[in-house]
């Protein structure tokens, strides 16, 4: 049994830098097509020249894989209309942190309301580039993206024309919010579809599967399962596959991430084999993609077959999600 | 400034076995007159021998300090009259644990309803041996306790005579089912009346905070504080102090466990003044744990004074919560 699919897309993936990049970049670039490149280094991706020169270093990091990086810049509220008409070409989008919500976003933006972020907003609009946000309030954990769920409906309203993507969702409000305004897109990862809160501190306390935002509760986990499978019109896969080294996962204040590039196709393909869902895996995967960015990927050609795959336990020193687990379809192919 | 505490009691406590026991034993002994010892070893204390035994070692490890282990069996539902009636001189209590809710309870009850459980607690209620329970159904990670409650509620109901411990609440609910019930009292931890979900998961994820049950969200620790500053006279103190070596939390599959011993009495006392309630912790460290059991302990009075206390990093290879930090009471004189 196999399956093809034509141009996977991830829409929101952690590259990092210099020696983690080397580890990481070859192996989204061998089974994607492209990929959506956070910003989020220290110090973040701010200038032309950064997109250009990280953009760069991913390229070369990729060797001989055919793989379109898509850069974003980290977002700043006080980002000029000429400066972003410079920047346009060099960038796929923007994204937005909240200060301090996760790795590396120390330098985001602490008040978000239309207000504030109303000169970038304005100027991001106007130009037709789209806003990717890490939707997460300083509350309880539990809560945090629930909370956020206004901001996005008020910056949703307030900027019709500004395509706005709610990154890595993980809760049945945001799913719901996706429904009451037109130009709220969001991306889904591969481990929120698999794991609950259970899954990290319902038995033992596992730092692989501790993320940001966290993993919610069951019923979050359906209502992503539902559109994901259904392969909604405004839902696409991104992975926010978020590699860091072992001694930094597991130690006293672990940081968060689950590193899941290498096995994502394999397990999506299990994932909607299961549900018997495989015929919307396609648009999941990079239709939707194509379409709410409204822009065609380079070509690549992924074939899976039916077979065993044994997950590595690590790639150099990053742990990836299932390590020394089976998978039930395996990469056949890639042309 | 000071603040005397007399017959300070721990009305559930871990102090496992062999090395380890050894560790902890002296730092419980050296503050509390007497705690209560979970039976959860392996394999668990189910007979008079045990008891006997495993009570010996307490006392040797204990040294010279002046301690009394008030022992209990782990529960099993085909204990006899004649058993539980000889038993009953050796045993403080008997503690219930749903099968593989928590550490080393492998060999606890599968299923909890009053049929399944009647010929042990018809003994216990006519010899007057109270039950202690580990309260958490095998439901999703933030719902186990609340729905327990109406297994708590249905149990006080059937066996009006029997007296039932919540141990270690967790939650509103659980609070709130204290008052519907005469024969329901609970125990509450120290770490549960400083942490949320958040602490342990919030920002970094933080293994020497994971424990079971785990901590909720702020408006249940709001709901077992104000309990415990109020020194409700249904609800005591019981640490359930919980060591393992560092090795086993610092690692990927960190066990479930504070281990808080050692640094109970004077963060207590902190926070009790805190909240302008120092009057009311002589109730909840020991008064309301006397005649709720109704038993008497034996003597020690403990003084702390307001002086900086730096909490030592680890005791032998055990970390204990706040390890390095500062703490603004101190032990003065143990008499």
């Amino acid at each position: 049994m196999e399956i093809t699919l034509n141009k996977p897309l991830d829409m929101h993936l952690h590259l990092r830098d210099n020696e983690m990049l080397k580890t990481v970049a070859p192996l989204s670039a061998k089974t994607f097509s492209s990929a959506i490149i956070m910003p989020n280094l220290v110090p973040p991706v701010t200038t032309i020249e950064d997109v250009i020169s990280y953009k760069e270093r991913i390229i070369e990091a990729c060797g001989d894989e055919s793989f379109d990086p898509l850069m974003t810049l980290f977002f700043k509220d006080d980002y000029s209309y000429d400066f972003l008409n410079s920047a346009k070409e060099h960038i796929f989008a923007i994204k937005l942190y909240p200060a301090g919500i996760t790795t590396n976003s120390e330098g985001g933006v602490s008040t978000i309301d239309s207000e504030t972020l109303k000169k970038t907003l304005e100027a991001m609009s106007e130009l037709g580039i789209p806003l990717c946000v890490h939707g997460e309030s300083d509350g309880f954990v539990m809560d945090r993206e629930k909370e956020f769920v206004p901001i996005y409906e008020e910056l949703a309203t307030k900027f019709p024309n500004l395509k706005i993507i709610m990154e890595h969702i993980t809760t049945k409000d945001s799913v719901e919010a996706l429904e009451r305004h037109s130009n709220l897109y969001a991306t889904i990862t591969l481990h929120h579809l698999l794991i609950t809160l259970d899954d990290v501190a319902g038995g033992m306390l596992h730092p692989h599967l501790f993320c940001k935002p966290i993993a919610k509760r069951p019923e979050d986990r359906a209502a992503l399962l539902k559109v994901a499978l259904d392969a909604h019109p405004k839902v696409m896969f991104g992975s926010d596959s978020a590699p860091h080294p072992k001694h930094a996962k597991e130690s006293c204040g672990c940081a968060a991430g689950v590193f899941t590039a290498p096995i994502a196709l394999q397990v999506l393909v299990e994932l909607f084999e299961k549900h018997d869902k495989l015929e919307n895996l396609q648009k999941f995967i990079s239709d939707n993609a194509q379409k709410i960015y409204n822009f065609k990927p380079c070509e690549k050609v992924v074939t899976l077959e039916k077979k065993s795959f044994i997950v590595p336990t690590s790639y150099n020193d990053v742990i990836p999600m299932y390590a020394g687990k089976e998978i039930s379809w395996s990469i056949k192919s890639i042309s």
